[in-house]
């Protein structure tokens, strides 16, 4: 047995002790580690500042060495974020269903932890602390593994984190972290013992995970967002979305990669909408129709499936709203679409036809983040369909079980119809 | 592209105006189905005496034959069921959440159908009609593929209940019917088009899909279930529960397989299970500690790791019921575990420690099941931890999105400050 795999065996038969402890004891740990990551910031800030230098000598670009910082600013976001996190309540033991099945025999429902999760993460030293105060205050076990761009930070950070969660009554096996890339492909085998895997980072690295294990995945491979301009829409407003959705910040899965236009307000709409990236400085690539009406380059069938993840965008003109929904579910990634227009009938039909996590109208698809929901904090968004969908935040860390309490009740005095259920909620 | 791709992505780029449909449209299509049935019942007999001589003709055991039949008692008893859905609330577009996030942002959380599910079902024509009417009730689009012991019924059962549908105004490709087994492999590789498979069948059988496929799986692989009786026990509590939970029915998850007896009772309580159990013909496989108390066939390692579907058991003497408990997380299949016992902490403590979707006190392992939780039915019950756990009724086939609606509203405005979050629900 591999080292990950002993590891996830004993934290897999120790996570239902995990699952136990209460809120007070679990809100105590998040405290005390908010504590202890400051009183320990200069050992962290030193840990941090080996990896920048070995990161710059290795020739990582400017704007990656500055997500692998951890200074004062990133440490005091982390202990706000754990403020936050102590004061949102219980996601676990939450009552769904109370229900009488027959006299004497009662079902209820609760919120219970998922278990053991494993998160493979990238190199931002402030994402290992968010996601390991997650997954303590839902309750769970997790195996962390941060980009090893960061290792000495991560190291530091986790023995802080680790200790000050140990030493507020949690089981010792609460937390592991592997440090080795080697591990990764060690814990996709532990399907017997790790619940869920959350991988963040590239496509083709989800991807990979996903076709590498049995345990269920939780993430997204691909954010191709769309804003659909509608004829009914404003121009202004139109300018506002797409320009926001595209350019605030470009590197991220929420970012509008395709705009569609519509036909009939075409004329008006593309000129100033393209005029108004450009001007952002955002390369456009049209199709025929866009290259009629405004200076761009032309698009390829391509691009309507490329996730840009920068200052390009690639637009459409399509029939109506009807032609932009087909546009979206064929080609999008079911993560976040927007339409923009003054017309509240076109934007309900657009918002129940999208198949995707969110349906957006009038605003900018960048909201799409558990923060900006109000979640707290979020270990990630899912474009999967099931469980969790979009942000994910501490409800998506919980499952539940199913409690039913009788007194010798046995099935087959139901089956000869000598007794009979009657189902009362309670 | 193979016939059974072109059907699902047809299949999906539709789901989404089934899952516009009313709920009025919905049920109107369940109450034509099931007039449908009644009216077409002879073609259905006809079609099932059919399958029933292929059947005799090729040697298929007796026990099995019975569960192809499909004769006027089971017609009744999925029309039945029918009813039973129809009056269901719309498990479709319950608001889960609904919050200003600032002045004019308003978010709102639906349950929506999940979109296309694969169901792979055994031989069982009640489970054909069940099935389609489940993901009918839904909004969900369904692809069947049922055991082919059955297929001339399946065939008449699929044309009557798809016409039908129809007839009601739900979308042409609500439902497809897939025949040739060669067809499942087709069906594995549409993750394109896919969100969900569901497979009912032997342990083989859904770890082989498991394995096959990047479509997410809902299901169970295994049911290895347990009683622990405790020392605390009313012994007549515990031969009535334990009885039952081996010998109501044996061939399914729910049966239990391994029967623990706490040490501080097992000089009574042993002989008395042991004693109530081959009374009711079941074979008794017993570890040391049991041999020594009551007349048993010695029990294996393998044993505790063993689906009988059978009458047989095992029985195990534990130190009490910390040790039951890592008896089964440790040898369980995290589907239905019970404790007999007279005392209400113990009984606590094992239901808040097994991490099993059922955790039940006094009563039978064989109240797992959708019908007797009141769900009206269940398309399979679930170990997985993610999404659905236990058994799966309509509840199970929905997901959510997110709704959000702005006037222009814009990320950068939030970045740099100029407005804020303040987060009320409504």
């Amino acid at each position: 047995m591999s080292n990950i795999a002993q590891v996830a065996a004993t934290m897999k038969l120790e996570s239902p002790v995990m699952a136990a402890t209460s809120l007070e004891m679990r809100n105590d740990a998040l405290a005390g580690i908010r504590d202890a990551l400051l009183a320990h910031k200069e050992q962290i800030f030193a840990a941090n500042a080996a990896d920048l230098a070995a990161a710059e000598e290795s020739g990582v670009a400017a704007p990656i060495v500055k997500r692998l910082k951890f200074n004062e600013e990133k440490l005091q976001g982390v202990c706000d974020g754990i403020g936050d996190l102590i004061g949102l309540p219980d996601p676990v033991g939450r009552l769904q269903l109370r229900r009488e099945l027959d006299e004497g025999l009662v079902l209820e429902r609760r919120a219970v932890p998922i278990g053991v999760i494993g998160v493979i993460f990238e190199a931002r030293p402030d994402a290992l602390v968010q996601i390991s105060t997650l997954c303590l205050k839902s309750g769970n076990c997790a195996i962390l593994k941060g980009g090893s761009e960061t290792m000495r930070t991560n190291k530091a950070l986790f023995e802080v984190i680790h200790a000050a969660a140990v030493e507020a009554g949690l089981p010792e096996s609460c937390l592991h972290q592997v440090e080795a890339r080697e591990e990764i492909g060690e814990l996709l085998a532990c399907d017997e013992s790790v619940d869920l895997l959350i991988p963040r980072g590239s496509n083709a690295f989800v991807r990979y995970i996903m076709d590498n294990t049995r345990i269920p995945v939780m993430g997204h491979a691909d954010g191709i967002c769309h804003v659909y301009v509608d004829r009914d829409a404003d121009v202004q407003k139109a300018v506002a979305v797409v320009v926001d959705a595209k350019t605030q910040y470009v590197a991220v899965c929420n970012a509008v990669e395709t705009l569609l236009v519509d036909r009939a307000g075409a004329e008006t709409l593309v000129p100033a909408l393209v005029d108004a990236l450009k001007a952002a400085g955002v390369e456009v690539r049209g199709d025929a129709e866009v290259q009629a009406l405004a200076d761009c380059v032309p698009a390829t069938d391509e691009d309507w499936d490329t996730e840009y993840l920068s200052l390009v965008i690639s637009v459409k003109v399509v029939g109506g709203v009807d032609e932009a929904i087909e546009h979206i579910n064929k080609h999008g990634s079911h993560h976040t679409d927007a339409i923009v227009t003054e017309n509240a009938q076109t934007a309900a039909r657009f918002q129940q036809l999208v198949d995707s996590a969110g349906v957006y109208w009038n605003c900018s698809t960048r909201f799409a983040d558990g923060f900006r929901y109000g979640f707290g904090a979020e270990v990630g968004i899912s474009t999967s369909k099931l469980h969790a969908r979009g942000p994910v935040g501490l409800d998506g860390l919980v499952t539940y079980k199913y409690w039913l309490a009788g007194n010798a009740h046995v099935v087959a005095d139901y089956a000869s119809g000598a007794k009979s259920f009657h189902f009362r909620d309670l």
